[in-house]
């Protein structure tokens, strides 16, 4: 990839990369994005700020690559099969604890993207826009085994129905985001709306 | 209700009532839950921040019952003689301009809740379970017509399933929450998941 190419011609190792993304996703849960500063980056990493705005060009696209640094599940990778074969093992690798930190992570955010154009720009561009690009892929296949029709209008509908279950566990129930609860959600939601 | 009944009984008047409640969401809207405080809404109001302990207990109280004051749909109280009838009047009372003020309000909240667990527990004992309430009575009248299955599954989920795509519209992306999208989503959602 062109990106960790030009990191590693500056000296950048992998290792200083996650360093980095990590100090940066633990002032994000600490501070929220609106208080979180280069500055303090800076000071908590051993990178200066001219070389976080250099390689990382802004705050937003330093927050959105750490996200996408910790996000394990390349949904365009799983083949299972079968839809629900696809849908339970994308729940089955992002696994409890890291749902659980994603989900508190994107509460905080959920607030300052509203305010930062920049930062839903880089979050769409560089997190949600590749997701949804592996999540066709699954559902084309689904259609091509015949498991769900083309036009299904629910089609369009799955980050939003699979949003729409950790939210409300999460912020309204108060409950920890389970592969158990997100499982049982897609059987009971997510695949009836798609075979509708 | 007993409760208007003690603000009368103190002449607090609905009009003054409801003028405390719009500057009130008018503050939530500025700064958002953490930076709003009691002095600030005392000070905009002729309210001393005496009274409003005394009426409203707490600030998570008296957020969460100027959220309820302007909140104009009760659910529990539709009942057109079909589900897909009840579930499009819902969004029809919401109305375009209640549904963005509402969802701009609710990310608003998000962290807080997480935050307080006070203002968790106010949202949840005077927002969402009566709301939860009309809920289900909707749906017991869709068993019983037979219109939906009593053990299905996704029963439970419909909050999940209409908050998700409330939050995705708005916040990923950052489109209208309208009328004509909820109700397309309900369609394409809601009710494959609820007949199946």
């Amino acid at each position: 990839m062109a990106e960790s190419a030009k990191l590693r011609r500056s000296r950048i190792t992998p290792e200083r990369e996650a360093k980095l993304y990590a100090a940066v996703l633990a002032l994000l849960r600490e501070v929220g994005y609106d208080a979180l500063t280069m500055d303090a980056v800076a000071s908590r990493t051993r990178f200066s700020k001219a070389t976080l705005y250099r390689h990382w060009g802004s705050k937003a696209e330093l927050v959105v690559k750490a996200l996408r640094h910790q996000k394990p599940v390349n949904i365009g990778e799983i083949d299972t099969g079968s839809l629900r074969g696809d849908l339970h093992e994308m729940v089955r690798r992002e696994g409890d604890c890291r749902m659980e930190q994603g989900t508190s992570l994107l509460r905080g955010l959920a607030m300052a993207v509203h305010e930062n154009a920049d930062l839903l720009r880089a979050l769409r561009e560089l997190l949600f826009e590749p997701e949804m690009t592996g999540f066709d892929r699954m559902l084309r296949r689904a259609v091509e085994r015949g498991e769900i029709r083309e036009d299904n209008p629910a089609v369009e509908y799955v980050p939003h129905m699979l949003v729409g279950g950790l939210v409300v566990r999460g912020v309204i129930d108060n409950q920890p985001s389970t592969q158990t609860f997100l499982t049982s959600y897609i059987d009971a939601v997510v695949l009836p709306a798609l075979s509708a």
